[in-house]
């Protein structure tokens, strides 16, 4: 099964666009928690506990797991045993080397970690890319439009006539081959993944910057949806881990994801 | 003391721009040494034992190290107090994320690991790369022309009559208010080494791609160093490492390193 297909059919089976960023940060663990990694290993159980009905995937950042030093690779493995078999996990490392130094990171993120899909940067091309891409349709989310200020810097600028970002999406449509790739477009720039959608009508979108980054829910299913309300992975990571401070943060972190996948599930019936 | 600063300074105690780079391969250990992570932290040991008088800088390549899963932030930490204060190191990990989660790739990597320079992408902007430009020195080198084939996927499109690359050259020079900035720039592109040098006539060069990848040192020394024969940092990996594969390696390393040394030097007497 191609990434997409497996997409589409957890989508299906949970009713679920919702992506839970599990971008945990051990400074903001709530009231009764540890700052240790025990503490941040502890949370991201709860969490998990709390909402894994209501999410299609959960997205892990490792930049925060790396902050952890030596525990960093055993809080990331238990975190990911947590995670039920059937939901989507993605190794958000946004990485990107020379060939076999790409391998490198691929064997780390696929074969030890088993995670169904990760991020990539599009600067170094295809044979950085390349590794991540398994016949066994591990999931490949290539970075077009983000959601951050320097987005602007070089996304944008103009290549015969379209942006960088338009020939970074006409590349990896030619990849595509296997059914695996998606893009990376930040939920803050609705015109832009307005634009994508129309350059790939099927293909998975990691939509990032719900929440505490400000992206409009209706804009975002409008627009990111595939033509059956699917294929849009819409993250949100602060405005559901950190609810609450307190000791009920599980309770409030699945009531917050509740409320926005229903918001979003809200949107999709009315809009496909 | 700025990074280029600081780079200029080691480079001239140490008589040398020879970067050592250490992608250690788990399956490439010589005879001798066990596949384990032990394995690899006492071959980095003693490849360092038998180089570090001749390099200004190790480059290690976090993409090899989380090959090794639990063990892999020890076998970095252990790695990196092998090598003498005094010796650049250089944390090749190409990150790039949005500002807080770059804030934490710049935590684990300088304030945990004390590395001393990073390797960043510059696709997501400048709030992407900015937790990594320190007050206290931290070089910043920022992918400009990269070495794989993959490098004419996008960093040649043209924007306005110039390269992207020579875009992002232009964004970092204005970032570069801190004199730590930098940029990699692959030694396998000797035409571009040569316009990205009088782009920045002084700032540091991270020059990847002798040896294994085929990069000609004469054209390196000659269109890689600033005025006076110094801030190109030139790397050499897979040629050094690797230069024996029976217990003799650290004896062939060292040959190898003093060989590759000698010859840049020869042609920095010659062109300086």
């Amino acid at each position: 099964m191609t990434f997409a297909e497996q997409l589409r059919a957890v989508q299906q089976k949970s009713n679920s666009l919702l992506c839970v960023g599990l971008d945990t940060d051990i400074r903001k663990l709530p009231a009764g928690l540890p700052a240790t990694s025990a503490g941040v290993l502890d949370f991201n159980r709860q969490i998990i506990e709390a909402t894994h009905d209501l999410a299609c995937a959960y997205k892990i950042n490792l930049a925060f797991t790396e902050t952890l030093g030596r525990d960093s690779w055993d809080t990331l493995y238990r975190t990911l045993e947590a995670i039920p078999p059937g939901v989507i996990t993605i190794a958000d490392g946004k990485r990107g080397d020379i060939g076999n130094s790409a391998a490198m990171y691929a064997r780390a993120i696929i074969d030890d970690l088993h995670f169904t899909a990760s991020t990539v940067h599009p600067y170094m091309g295809y044979d950085s890319i390349q590794p991540f891409d398994r016949p066994e349709g591990h999931g490949v989310f290539v970075l077009a439009v983000t959601s951050n200020p320097g987005a602007r810097d070089f996304q944008y600028l103009k290549v015969r006539g379209k942006t960088l970002y338009e020939h970074v999406i006409a590349r990896v449509k030619k990849w595509n081959t296997s059914g695996n790739f998606g893009l990376v477009v930040g939920a803050t720039r609705p015109r832009d993944l307005k634009k994508v959608r129309s350059l790939v009508p099927a293909m998975p979108l990691l939509i990032p910057g719900i929440g505490a980054q400000g992206g409009d829910v209706r804009q975002v299913v409008q627009y990111g949806c595939d033509r059956e309300g699917l294929s849009a992975v819409i993250n949100a990571s602060r405005s559901i881990l950190y609810a609450s401070s307190e000791s009920d943060f599980p309770r409030a972190a699945r009531l917050a994801a509740m409320t926005l996948r229903d918001e979003i599930n809200a949107w999709r019936e009315k809009l496909f």
